[in-house]
């Protein structure tokens, strides 16, 4: 028997840029032409049905014009899509057009787009470029940092993927104001957990300045773009494999995730965030980390940004009880939340553990009253 | 506009070791309970319905025995299962089972396990750690360093993947045993190749021994396989993502990647290279680039192994001149071969670029003739 080393150390740069503004398209076709992603002239433009021609066929003919060669690929709009089959289908077409590895991909959409966009070319050819182009205020907020990329399948949501960072990101404020109100509501959801979890000054700018916001105001949006950027990648550069910090972003999501479940997606993201943010102020003032007028505060902002607080009828709450037990944070059979310390702030538990074990028996007492 | 930076740099440890003898379950069992892989006790053991028997399951009984929670997960042997959809199959066994991302992905079998395992695993959970249990001769000479992964498409072999080391590779020789022969011999072109390419000394040892290797001596197969690692390392390790010297491994595959196409795959992979092999220690000789004696030398050591060096008669030769136009290596429509340069060494037509043009009539005389 003998052995053989391989040794692989070395040291790796995935920094990239995120460029915030309003129309950033001119951007991307000067920073592309200035080498943004090397010699690389072909190009595969990846979105969604809705996006396609909103946003995505006038970006190609920008590169086109440019001299760029460029091929648009669609899927249809949602998350049903977010999936194996998709990604199949558009390595498929890609393939078909002569794709090989000498390409980059360009995702143009929402978190469902970059998501699939991410992950398909970390596998092309073993990895091509790609750059993202969110026109959400969710992908803005919450996709654009971290480098997870995934697709759903029918037994798990985001477990397939990669970790997989761009070489840019261009979040355009012009582009939300095509969103639907309720997308663009339930994406505040995430800002203002945000807020809750790390700056009570961002709290208070969104207090003041929500109409600015939902109207699209540009220094409004841009303010809470670069602090929900600061935020989570404060968060997620000091702990880029997931193990403790990471948790803390988990703020809202124990119940909300359950409700999610539970209404069959009848409810947004964002809207079933709103609750479970709901339910986990009121543990945290239960618990004495806040006190009952910070709690009613952050339930305040949710309701005043047109988000549900409360939870629907239609809704079993024993059932939801039950679905809290599904979630990734519960170890040795007991459930697990992150909690809030005041607003702008996160409960530390223990040293580097922010998920504080909670008794069944309180956590169905909050789900009875909400 | 603003902009935001996200700083990404960090020293990546991707080493790991290989372990080559007679009979290594025992040590892989050894290697999980000293911590190979942290505290998991979980491990997808992914292997095809040949070497299921014969290997993996003994192996699943050991770990077991030793008290780890351990599945096996079997798709059909062949070439043919290295496809996108039965990573797919193999990942929703996987999560019906209630693996998520605290488990180990085992590989034991040949080219295709290592290949479709090692992309699995570096999906799975957005990547869970894997090991590679080598069965084949080709696996062990090829496959076991370079951290490729990939699956075949209809429209592309090998293009959808990832790079993703293993966390340690076992070349178990006493496995080589019941390879088919024909599986066996087909294996050895590519060690030859090896030889040819970076070692007198293995080329001459091979003369040599090949008696002692086909019966698989203990001594005679760790000496290969040690070399085998020891020349894929060197190269690999100097150019892991692929750009210049990583070209000189496609010695011999330019005419022998367009054989086995032509041959619709009746020629395995390893006899088509040996005739590749044979096209292009011709074409060096005839460029001066080695002696008549030498290439006739290569020649007779494949001759030896039982492996065809003549294009076979239902081959069309000018269908075949034409596919070479299909290789990775053309460039601006010319043709680009990597040419010996005696026996041990490679011929550097300028600095750093391996792969030289050849004029398509020179390419064809050496077609005609052999
Ligand atoms: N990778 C990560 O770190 C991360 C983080 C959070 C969420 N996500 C994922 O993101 C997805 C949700 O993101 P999303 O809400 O952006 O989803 P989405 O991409 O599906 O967009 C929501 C809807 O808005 C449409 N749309 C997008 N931009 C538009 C625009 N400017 N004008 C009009 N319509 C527009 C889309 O077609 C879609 O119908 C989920 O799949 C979630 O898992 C990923
Ligand atoms: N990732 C890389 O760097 C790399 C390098 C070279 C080749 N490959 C890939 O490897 C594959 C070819 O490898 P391979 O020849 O090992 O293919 P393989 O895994 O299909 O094995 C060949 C055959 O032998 C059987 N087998 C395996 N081990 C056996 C044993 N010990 N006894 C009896 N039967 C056994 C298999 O079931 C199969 O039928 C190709 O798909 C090729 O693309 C990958």
């Amino acid at each position: 028997m003998s052995s053989f080393n391989v040794e692989l150390k070395k040291v790796v740069d995935d920094s990239y840029e995120i460029e915030i503004g309003y129309e950033l398209s001119n951007q991307l076709v000067e920073d592309l032409e200035k080498g943004l992603v090397g010699k690389i002239k072909r190009f595969a433009v990846i979105t969604d049905s809705n996006v396609r021609d909103l946003y995505a066929k006038p970006i190609c003919e920008k590169l086109i014009h440019s001299g760029f060669l460029v091929d648009m690929f669609v899927f249809p709009a949602g998350e049903k899509s977010k999936t194996r089959e998709t990604k199949a289908k558009l390595e498929d077409a890609m393939l078909e057009k002569g794709y090989r590895r000498d390409c980059c991909v360009i995702a143009i959409g929402g978190g469902v787009v970059s998501d699939i966009a991410g992950f398909l070319a970390g596998t092309y050819g073993r990895g091509v470029p790609f750059i993202n182009y969110a026109t959400t205020l969710l992908a803005a907020a919450d996709a654009s940092i971290g480098g997870k990329t995934a697709v759903d399948t029918p037994l798990a949501t985001n477990l397939i993927g990669l970790f997989n960072q761009p070489k840019k990101v261009y979040i355009d404020i012009a582009c939300w104001k095509t969103l639907p109100d309720r997308q663009m509501r339930s994406g505040m959801a995430e800002t203002i957990k945000h807020a809750c979890m790390a700056s009570m000054d961002m709290f208070e700018f969104i207090e003041e300045n929500l109409d600015d916001i939902m109207n699209f105001k540009k220094f409004a949006c841009e303010y809470i773009t670069e602090n929900n950027c600061n935020i989570k990648y404060q968060v997620v550069m000091k702990d880029e494999k997931e193990s403790g910090l990471r948790e803390i972003l988990n703020l809202g999501h124990t119940v909300g995730r359950a409700i999610e479940t539970v209404s069959e997606y009848k409810l947004l993201h964002g809207e079933a965030l709103a609750i479970g943010m709901a339910a986990e102020v009121l543990l945290s003032a239960r618990l004495g980390y806040m006190s009952e007028e910070e709690a009613q505060r952050v339930i305040d902002l949710y309701k005043k940004t047109g988000l549900p607080t409360e939870i629907p009828d239609y809704i079993d709450r024993e059932e939801l009880v039950h679905k809290l037990y599904t979630d990734k944070k519960v170890r040795d059979g007991k459930l697990r939340f992150v909690l809030q310390k005041g607003i702008g702030d996160i409960v530390e538990y223990t040293p580097g553990v922010y998920a504080r074990p909670i008794e069944e028996d309180l956590a169905r007492e909050i789900i009875m009253e909400l």
